[in-house]
């Protein structure tokens, strides 16, 4: 990691995944069943209120600084004074260094944003991406995309034990095989905001890394993965037709239902190769 | 159907739901692959800009009217003069016949909305739907929850041939077992604002159906059944805390893990039986 120095001011209000309660099952018998945890957390930036989102509630901070980060609402880490979370009124205050000058502006212009195919970021957002730049001439191997796919399945806790949560992977595409964050959450567009957030607290750039995804690739998740400038998108589900067609706009490489040793390579196949 | 006379101007402006590619599988062979289409879908009302969704388009007209439901920024469906729909600008064009007086009110208060854990209706939707009813005396039989679960199982056309898509159904609780509306698309959002939009024009209540979504059950989509006065919501996933917190509180009966004869009953059990 090579985190510049900063004093940022983060708390740290993780909350545990699951919540047990009893259900009836087919036999009409009262079994014990954890159940994934849903809270909502209003973001407030210079105690202006930005949006309202459900999440598990596991990283709220990096939760928060990706979801500003990816809604292009803070261009800057530097200007982030303190992230704090009070789970008694489920609310996270952002304090800017210049009383949200910028935040307020885009705030103001913005319609309507979010995930699952509703409200989404996509006109700004294709504006913004359009002249950004992916390295071309990394590789990624079947080696290591086994790998990923290995590793992913062996770390999704609160899935394995709750399910109804989307998880999010980071990993370095070098010969380490690190995973660097693997974030779960109620909503795939919360699991891969906050590993925006956890890159931006690491300063950890996106050019040598992999994103894997467990949910399905829309055109949001690749556009936050090009603003994250991450040029390999994993998944275990599959993608949609803009998806696509964004990604090869930008040249980005996309896997989908990527399970065991078998998965699709949709686009930018040019960068992925068989041998090591 | 008893839909009461109207003189909605409709368009017919649905789509086909996949679209051909070709991408590269693990043994490095090119083979043909069907995607789930995604387009953008903005809803004007009497030319103001609501939102942009993203959909797989396949009924478009029904998707904004129950958008517009269920956001509760149009009442009554009297107050709807006409539904037009332009692919040739991605837009939506909603015209009231009293010019957008509560639309307006209801635009300028709220925060962003939407689906997958990002920006929700809960602030506002919970104190709507706090004096709501559900019917108290109906039931749900064992097999009539079999029957359904076997016949939106064999309907899943896009899922089946494409992947990526999530799947909503409408069902009367009664011995006609007759599945009313079945649809697909690219959020689960826009599938259960697609069915309570087609409620609405049809003048279907609620209180006798059997709500089924092959996603994951949060508090959003069980607030949205709340709000069509469905009292029984069955998914095929799983459920967050949070919708099992909505669900007692209204006296909604919650069924999860639907799959073949094995399920769980979370709330509202009282409402189910093993017998006809």
């Amino acid at each position: 990691m090579n985190a510049p120095e900063r004093h940022l001011v983060l708390s740290h209000a993780g909350r545990p995944p699951t919540f047990a309660i009893t259900a009836i099952n087919a036999d009409g018998e009262a079994v014990p069943v954890a159940i994934p945890c849903e809270h909502p957390l209003t973001i407030y930036v210079d105690k202006r209120e930005v949006v309202t989102l459900m999440t598990l509630g596991s990283d709220p901070e990096a939760l928060t600084l990706g979801y500003l980060r990816n809604q292009q609402l803070i261009a800057d880490l530097d200007g982030i004074l303190a992230v704090q979370v009070d789970w008694e009124v489920n609310a996270v205050a952002v304090t800017t260094r210049k009383g949200g000058g910028p935040v307020t502006e885009r705030l103001e212009r913005r319609t309507v944003t979010s995930g699952c195919g509703q409200g989404t970021m996509f006109g700004d957002a294709m504006d913004d991406i359009a002249p950004l730049q992916l390295p071309a001439d990394t590789r990624l191997t079947a080696a290591r995309l086994h790998w990923l796919i290995d590793t992913v399945r062996e770390r999704q806790c609160v899935y394995r034990q709750a399910g109804s949560v989307h998880g999010c992977a980071l990993a370095r595409n070098d010969h380490h095989q690190q995973l660097l964050y693997f974030i779960e959450d109620v909503g795939r567009h919360n699991a891969v905001d906050a590993i925006a957030g956890r890159m931006w607290l690491d300063g950890e750039d996106g050019g040598d890394k992999i994103f894997h995804s467990t949910g399905r690739l829309t055109s949001e998740m690749v556009i936050k993965a090009a603003q994250m400038g991450i040029p390999f998108l994993v998944s275990r589900s599959g993608i949609t037709q803009m998806a696509w067609e964004i990604a090869q706009r930008l040249g980005l490489t996309l896997i989908g239902r990527a399970r065991n040793r078998s998965y699709l390579i949709y686009t930018g196949a040019e960068r992925f190769s068989q041998q090591e």
